[in-house]
């Protein structure tokens, strides 16, 4: 295999023959162009040339490995050349979004000064390039479920009990019967590595550190990382479920299935509420801002001559569209979850669930545990915030508790968030968000400290509720108020 | 018939012999004065002189002709003079809004950047007339009926299903049995060449695009353009609804709506809800607003002297005044229907239904359909949202579905509207506003593009709901909370 | 009786000798300083000098002569010094809101563009001088009765109805058994002359304009014209009623009551919610608002020596305090009804039921109607709104529209607000604060003016409701809905 | 005993010893370092040094001697370096904090123009330190509770009762049978010190003017002053309460109780609701706002090294933490209350009770009275507003109001806030907050004012309610509406 140079790579630059460099490697991706999830068009915008950065950020290291037959490897660039382009990365003017960013994380506050989610968010808004904030933060449509999830929370008060012992207090559970220091779990959320380099083990790492913080991590099929990565990174004991996004191919979504119960993941959390991107307008806009602020002024109009409305360069879809374009639309209850358990052992939980008779429909299909979720408000504007659903199944079929774990998440930011959830028959709750703003803003470090400030806030308010052990957490603790608090100040 | 000269006319600038130029051509309409539906005074601005402008602005082509008898027509102007009043147009300076209009022209956004309906009429804000403006967004009073039509829907949620196939989805119905390719139809809505010279007919073109495209359009008799010239700007197998205003001389009327017939319209919407012009605040102050703008400052108070108010120059019907002055506002259930069903053969609907009895009141008269509606809140404030009425219908007297078709609009600015009152049992749904707003920013293109907008959502909303086709959508997938969400971003 | 100098006037000045001059004569009120409502205060600090301009603004011309003994008269100011009275007046610099007003006053807009009840309001919050404004805006403690007042017209919606003959239509009805062209009143309200130099009687004569403007004015007690003169300034067949501050003296108040009837007034509104003067901070803070304004600094802080806390300077009842210092807390329906029946025979109302108990002690105690008003807000805050007490009457007991006649006022500022109260039972509504406004901002023009807009406003509201008489507003018209509409404009 | 040199002094800094110099007297503090309730660290701070501000701030000048054996007391500083102290103290540069308030206490209004506690709680914000204002104002997490506490109040609106007699009206009543001359007390509050040198005597003080103004206060064991100076200050005849923290140490809890009953506190209010501290966020951040402002500029953010988050710098309990280390988290109503009752002939109330269940067990437990109370909202976040605990007793257990007296606490700002928790069966109501901040805006003068003025406020109210002494206060005169006033001035 002979060294490649710059020049001779050059010339692959078309849809017929389209290859490119990535770490210095040359490939010729010609025919994989048409099964790429993101689609043919944001390779060719680099046909002939480097890939590595966008490759790096986008798709865990052993991506391309996987999905392309290995004499697609045609051989290494030349050393000369691997070494320009090399200075040509370090000498490109940076953009003004970097820039921005460089000088933002310079002036973050010492991390003792965090005391609560919102200044981690606050701080993270800050520190995340545009691109990470947009697709970390957006939701779709007007953003109503995503904001109506989180108020949801401050429509219920507490009526706490006095007189209870409460010196020793314990805010551990069990998950599908494993054990949790706190009845929390990190929510599966894509494309860390868009806001710290090294992406979701971040998160790993930061909810594991023995003996006193030990949190279940659920590892999403668009993670930026391989699952086989993130599995090498966790500790000793640690545990780890998986979100699956089924691939429309049972086959592919068997292997899948396979791969991850062998690299040791201990639950599969089906996404059922992801069939369709949402139209999640800030992501969409990104580029537009980005370039605009690049540009310094936004662009001209030019009237259409053509009577019809040009479609023009919008990505409707963002940058999830690419991430599921793939995904099973044909799901059933009949078909699917017999399916995946006829494959697996492993526990299966139903991601996405946003309604009673779902709830019910997921009990009768025999799963272990349903997710209510309405995806972070990424998905259906305007669907019952997941809080609500609970409390609905609650008061409807409170039989289910008995039959299946029930979890909720979105919006959740404070202890006192947890324990309402709790009250109402929630066995564990997870955070997506939260936890993406923590490893993008300190890494590690910033993951721990949120798992801190949670573990503060929750013992604190079992405490003040006269409760020492969350299975003590009861319905008649919390009470769904007329009214609807000023504001809250997340 | 000889020329005439521009002094000869000058001399005709009076009450009791007034004479008008309109495109080079003399009229003498001193006897039309008193009959002019929006009053003698505006015409007598122009007595003596050239009203071709105005006349553009407020009116189809061929009004003149139909109203004025042929010997009113006096002859053309010399040429001389009508080449000295083209240079006079020309030459004429601007207005302070014409000037901030061409400007804002230019900065348009590329149409690829509007993604949502609001995006649309904050451009249409900013590239409007004033006086469109004013026109087009104005509502009645306090504009609470405008603002709360929109916000009704903030308070609908969904409880989306999933585990159901949705790879193919079908967005399309049938109205009054006419295909439609979405649950949509382009609502009345007067005086589109306030916003764009071509006027009505870029709805008209834009939303037929066939294959893809094809909405109905409902055609408002006090349209800019004849509904001759709409019906001819129409595609092949292209379908349009009437919007009467019914006269108060029955012969007329008949008249009407016998040629609206003639001209292939496929159905009669008799408007209900707009018997006198509601009090349009905004456009009634349209003209002080301009004549400020235009002087620097405001005029000075000066004293009355004697003891009573004077009424002053103020024109309190606003734009709308004129246009509805001869309407007949003695119509009943057991005269006016009867009537109306003995001249046509066409369906009709009552377009302005606003409460559950009037809805049984229309069934029991055998119409065809209600459109349920509050005028866009342009006439009474306070009217209780359509949205509103619907839910109300839905629970009182689910039989009417089953014995008419029941639209409604007012305030749908995203798919999810739409889905909202799909599912509680409305056929369609009509927009006005928004095709103004597309026409007057971007002409066919513009509103082409919002109903490719609509599309997408709606298509995005089905798959999320669980929903393959239209009539799947059902009552039990909306539920109305007892909560107002923070805020909606339209 | 000889002439005084200013010199010997002067030497009076203390509370044992208290001279004053009023117009230029002389008058030793050194007894009545205990007997003013007002207080001695406020007197001795004009004591041995000139006090025409206090005297002008808070006082009917006759209100001396009826309280002083004829022997209190010294005589007349010599003419020199009567002269140079005049010309200190005249050349007595003018404050900063002297100044203010005077320069507001010129800016004021053409009365055609007032278009509404805001407009007017707004412009006489610009045009009226700190003291007046305060007086007539201010309500009590937070200001939340005010508020709400009005803020519980925008929870009613309308059900309008179709196809209903309204192209005649008459808004008149009468009150008590008088004629009044518009179902509205002009509800009492104290010191207008505070916002124009007429006083009461630009109200007077600007709600009769016959043949098409004939409203009924109540006149209080407080007025700053006599009862004599306002009834002397009404035109011929107009109609006044009487709003009673009941002295706390019987005889007192018997003779008040004859000298009503006998000025030919039609009707007594008792008033029985302002027994002791409400908290209205805006009034009670003027004086300082103007001190501080005037030296251009607040003033500084001085430690008290003593340990407890001294009450300064603060005249804690405000303007309204004065006025109602005698008045009768002792009250009851078993003495006080009988009394007022035995001694005229004109209509009753007591003014100010706030519940539905004291609505039916009222139709018990055989009175001829009821006012359900908490004073504009003025008296106890968070008092229920008028509205919600004639939703509740309408709601409990529907029996009592047939035993007296019920009004309403508080908040009402549109036609439609008329309109739901007539709709919920209510036979008129009664206005303040505009009335006040518009004669403070144009006089006699403003008066007449809002009550046109009212008219246009009322006649377009029944017609768009399907209504063509007054007696047609039913019940079923209304709804109270369970949302809050986002904001009024008002 | 001989006399110390600061340099001697010096040396004895370190934990293994540690001398610090108190009012110019040394001890030897090292034994105690452990059992410090603030924690050893702070105390280190000023070891071998002058640690007698701080010492002046949080403590009552006998809590040394009373912790402290007798031989830790080494002997007294010698006179030149007590005057070198004394010099260094005097030469400090004041901070930008302390100079900020110097400069706004010149500022304050006259004490005249404070007409409502609004008024003096904005003043005190300006004139307190920000340490001194963060402690109070503080709440827990997002402040809900503590903002709900007060807008609970505006849901309950009046239906005044009019024609009875109030000429006559006394708001006089009592609590565990001492009298109070207004139904009001004032609730245990903390470190008044931080806002005024003489601290909580400025309360005992200001409530207690004879014959018109007498108030009982609840004198907290976290009082900047000892309970026995407390007591000494107070008046012939005055009237206090005792709020204990219980200590975990129940042979510690007894001598603290007898001494306060010797002491001749008449009545123990037990602390429920603070068995460990609230997150109360303004307070936790206070020291880094003043270091920031201080420095000029945020510090810069160094990246922790290792992997784990750093705790760093941060006291999360705030200045609440320390008060409370050492308080009993194990009572429970068997066992405490008996235990009190064993060791005192006092009346025992219950301060905290946060739902109608503990309410009732609080009856079963015999004691003498309950105080709803969520602390002011500076614990429990989302904890229910007292006003609707007592809303719900009243409903659901109206029996209780005669079992045992029932007080609230929390959101009272206004005599109507007074008169509606009356209404609905409170015996009296406490505010806190305000005391404290009328002492540290105007000492003595400002703590008679504010009683003043909700002397003025409550009996205003009543007698617009038409009532004439508290006994007639009843739960037909308010009513809990379904809507929410617009907003509070406070």
């Amino acid at each position: 295999m002979s060294f490649w140079t710059l020049q001779q790579v050059a010339e692959h630059n078309k849809p017929t023959s389209c290859w490119v460099i990535i770490h210095n490697r040359v490939y010729d991706v010609t025919e994989f162009l048409s099964e790429h999830p993101g689609g043919a068009k944001i390779i060719l915008k680099y046909a002939g040339n480097d890939a590595t950065e966008p490759y790096d950020t986008f798709h865990a290291p052993d991506t391309l490995e996987k999905n392309l037959p290995p004499e697609k490897y045609l051989g290494p660039l030349n050393p000369s050349d691997a070494l320009a382009l090399t200075h040509a990365q370090r000498d490109k003017t940076k953009t003004k979004d970097q820039l921005r960013v460089e000088e933002a994380l310079t002036h973050r506050p010492p991390l003792h000064r965090v005391i609560n989610l919102a200044d981690m968010e606050s701080i993270a808004r800050r520190v995340l390039s545009h691109k990470a904030w947009a697709y970390y933060s957006s939701a779709s449509d007007d953003e109503i479920a995503y904001t109506e999830n989180a108020r949801a929370f401050s429509r219920f008060f507490f009526l706490p009990r006095v007189m209870r012992p409460v010196a020793i207090c314990d805010p551990s559970t069990t998950i599908l019967g494993y054990p949790s220091s706190l009845p929390i779990f990190v929510s599966g959320a894509a494309l860390a590595k868009l806001g710290h380099p090294l992406g979701e083990v971040n998160i790993t790492r930061g909810a594991f550190v023995p003996p006193s913080v030990h949190l279940i991590q659920m590892v999403s099929s668009n993670a930026s990382l391989s699952f086989t990565e993130i599995a090498q990174a966790a500790g000793d004991g640690q545990v780890l479920f998986f979100q699956l996004y089924k691939h429309r191919d049972d086959i592919l979504a068997e292997r899948r299935v396979r791969a991850v119960e062998a690299a040791g993941y201990k639950a599969i959390f089906l996404t059922v509420d992801a069939i369709v991107p949402g139209n999640r307008e800030k992501d969409i806009r990104c580029p537009w801002v980005l370039e605009d602020e690049e540009a310094g002024v936004p662009p001209v109009y030019v009237e259409d001559t053509v009577g019809a409305a040009s479609g023009g360069e919008a990505n409707l879809f963002g940058t999830a569209g690419a991430l599921i374009a793939n995904d099973d639309r044909s799901m059933t209850w009949e078909k699917t979850i017999p399916w995946l358990r006829g494959i697996t052992e492993l526990p299966i939980v139903i991601k996405g669930i946003q309604c009673v008779e779902d709830a019910m429909l997921a009990a009768e299909a025999g799963v272990d545990g349903i997710l209510l979720s309405n995806h972070g408000g990424r998905q259906l504007d305007y669907s019952l915030p997941p809080l609500e659903v609970l409390y609905k199944l609650r008061r409807q079929r409170p039989d289910i508790f008995s039959k299946l774990e029930v979890y909720v998440d979105g919006g959740i930011r404070r202890g006192t968030d947890v324990l309402k959830a709790l009250c109402l028959g929630a066995r564990a709750v997870g955070l997506g968000r939260p936890f993406l703003y923590a490893q993008g803003a300190y890494g590690v470090s910033g993951v721990t400290k949120i798992i801190q400030i949670l573990e503060r806030e929750i013992v604190t308010g079992m405490r003040l509720l006269g409760v020492s052990a969350v299975k003590d957490l009861a319905p008649d603790m919390v009470e769904r108020v007329d009214w609807q608090p000023l504001a809250t100040k997340l």
